[in-house]
C-alpha cells in the first residue's frame, strides 16, 4: 500500500486527502519510483481550484515534481535500473499520473538521472524550475550574453531559476517583485537589479537601468495591463514570454510599441519543451551541466512533511516563499 | 529639372506640392530612374499626417514605390544598366529618398528588375504589397498548405497580396472586411471565405469555417480590441502578425488564450525584410516567380495623373479602393 494524495473535488487545500492505494506494477515504458521528496508548484494550486488549463476529473491524483529511487521498471525500459536515483520532469497530465505519493509510476520520458551532488530535496526542486526557464530564455528566446532580461515574480522558484540561467549565459537579469521586502534576497540570489513594482515607476527604472536601450527579453507569469508598461521599455525585436496568468485581467499593450519595435508576445508553457523529445533532451543536458557545475542550484524555501500536504499548499498560497516548497516523503 | 512632390508641413493632402527640382547625378551605389508610375500606400498618409513611426523633417520628399527606366548609375553599381526597366522596393527613409518625382535617385538595394509581362503600372504596384505579405506569411510565419490564415482589411493592396500568396502556398485565406459591400469582389480575388466584421459574429464565423480547429495565422493591420476576439478562434501555436495600427486603441487579449494555446503576437514591418539582405533576396525571388507565373498579380484600383497627387491621396483616405492606387508620371 502507498499513501497517495487524492482530490475528489475542486476547492481549498482541504480537498487534498491522503489515501492508502494499491499501486500496480509499472506498465510498458513506465518506471516505478519510491519517492523521497516532492516539489510543489503553482500549477497544482490552479488545478486544485479549477483554474488550470486542464479540468480535473475525480478522483484525481496530482503533482508534477519528485525525486526518489527506482523500485521497478516496466517492459521496454532500458534507460534506468532498480536503485537509480532519479527525478521527475513534468510532462504528463493528472488524468494519468501524479507525484504526490510514496510510490508512483511515471512514463519513462518524464524521468531523468540527476547529478550526484544533489540531495533528493534539491533534485525534486530542480527540474520544473530550470527546464521552464530554459525553454523560454534559451530554447525559444536564444538569450545572448549582455542582453537585458526582465524576470517577473522573480522570487518564485521559476523566477529564481531564470535569474541563474541568465547569469549562466552572461545576460543581465532584472528582477521584478511587488515590494522591497525581498529586494536584498533577490540581489543575493543573482539579480543584477531589482524593481519593487508597487513602490517604483517600472518604466522609468527600466529605462534608467538599460540606459534607454530597452530590455531584450521579458519572462513573466503575471500578465494583465503591466505587459503594456513593460513593453514601453523594451528594445527593438524584443520578446515577451508570458508563462503564467497570475493577473487574470486582459493583457493590454500599445500597438505602436508592438509595431514600431517589432515586439513579440508569446504564450509559453513548459509542456512545449517536455512534449518535444529533441527539445527535452537538450533541456536535460543544459540543466544537468548547470546543476553539476553549481551554476544552477535550486533554492529551497521550506520543507514540509508528507502528512502536512494541506499546510504546504496553504503556505504556497500566502506567496511568502522565495524559491521552492518541498515535501519530504521519506 | 524634375517635377517632384515636396512636403513642407504636416497636414491634409494639400500639403503635397509639386516643385521643380534639380536632381543631382546618382552617388556611389545609387541608381537614377526616370519614373513611369508610382504606387501609393497608406504609410505615406500616416507620414504626411504625422502619425508614422518616423517624424518628418522639412522640406521632405516621400514615396516608397515606383517603376521606370534606369537613366543613370552611380559608382560601384554593376547590377543595372541604363535602359533597364526596374521597380522599387521600399527600403529607405524619406529623410533621404522618395519616389514621388519624375526623376529619382535610389540606393541600389531598393531596385529590382521585374518580369517582362508586367506593365510599369503593375510593376509599381507589386513589390510593396507582395514583399510585405511574403515577409509575414512565408519568411517569419512559414505558412503551410491547408492552414487557415485570416487576412484583416483584406481589400487593401497588401490584403489582396496576402490572399494571392496564401493561395500560391495552398493555404486557405479567410478575408475580413467591415461590411458585405466588397464581399463578392474578395471572393473573386481568391478569398475562400469572407467575413463582414460589422455584420457577422467574427468568432462564431471563424469557428464555423475552421470546424472549431482554429486559425493558424492572422495577418492584420487593424489591431485594437479585435485582436483578442480573433485570438479566441485561433489554433494552438498560432501566430498573429500585427502589421499596422488602423485602430490606435490598445491591443487587448485574454491571457488564457495566449497561454493555453501558446499564441504568438508579433509586430511586423516590411523593413524587417528589406533591411536584411538575405531575406530581401529570397523575397525578390519568391515574388518574381509569382509575378512571372501569374499566380501573383497586382490588383490596381485606379490610376491618377501626377498633377493630381492631392486627389490621389484624398481618394486613398476614403477607403473606397480595392487594391492599389497608382499615379502615372509618364
Amino acid at each position: 500500500m502507498s499513501k497517495t494524495v487524492m482530490m475528489r473535488a475542486i476547492g481549498s487545500a482541504d480537498v487534498l486527502q491522503i489515501e492508502d492505494l494499491e499501486i500496480p506494477a509499472p506498465k510498458a515504458r513506465e518506471v516505478q519510483i519510491s519517492v523521497h521528496a516532492i516539489g510543489l508548484n503553482r500549477a497544482e494550486i490552479m488545478y486544485r481550484t479549477g483554474n488550470y488549463v486542464i479540468e480535473p476529473t475525480f478522483p484525481s491524483v496530482l503533482g508534477y515534481e519528485a525525486a526518489g529511487v527506482v523500485t521497478g521498471i516496466g517492459e521496454g525500459v532500458s534507460e534506468f535500473s532498480i536503485g537509480d536515483a532519479v527525478s521527475v520532469i513534468p510532462s504528463f497530465g493528472f488524468d494519468e499520473y501524479g507525484t504526490y505519493g510514496e510510490l508512483i509510476n511515471l512514463p519513462v520520458h518524464a524521468i531523468v538521472k540527476h547529478p550526484k551532488n544533489l540531495t533528493f530535496q534539491q533534485a525534486a526542486a530542480s527540474w520544473m524550475m530550470f527546464v521552464t526557464a530554459y525553454g523560454a530564455l534559451v530554447h525559444f528566446g536564444n538569450l545572448q550574453k549582455d542582453q537585458y532580461v526582465v524576470i517577473g515574480a522573480a522570487s518564485s522558484s521559476v523566477g529564481v531559476a531564470a535569474i541563474q540561467i541568465a547569469n549562466m549565459i552572461g545576460a543581465t537579469p532584472i528582477a521584478l517583485t511587488r515590494t522591497s521586502a525581498k529586494k536584498q534576497q533577490l540581489i543575493d540570489l543573482g539579480a543584477k537589479y531589482v524593481i519593487a513594482t508597487e513602490e517604483q515607476d517600472l518604466v522609468d527604472e527600466l529605462n534608467h537601468i538599460t540606459n534607454h536601450q530597452g530590455v531584450n527579453m521579458v519572462f513573466d507569469p503575471v500578465g494583465g495591463p503591466a505587459v503594456g508598461k513593460i513593453m514601453q521599455a523594451m528594445a527593438k525585436q524584443g520578446t515577451f514570454f508570458q508563462y503564467g496568468a497570475l493577473d487574470t485581467r486582459d493583457i493590454q499593450m500599445s500597438v505602436m510599441d508592438v509595431l514600431g519595435k517589432h515586439l513579440t508576445l508569446r504564450g509559453y508553457e513548459l509542456f512545449e519543451i517536455t512534449t518535444d523529445s529533441n527539445a527535452l533532451e537538450q533541456a536535460k543536458q543544459f540543466v544537468y551541466r548547470g546543476l553539476e557545475s553549481g551554476q544552477l542550484s535550486p533554492l529551497i524555501d521550506q520543507a514540509f512533511n508528507f502528512e502536512d500536504i494541506q499546510k504546504a499548499h496553504k503556505y504556497m498560497e500566502t506567496n511568502a516563499q522565495i524559491g521552492k516548497i518541498v515535501v519530504n516523503v521519506k
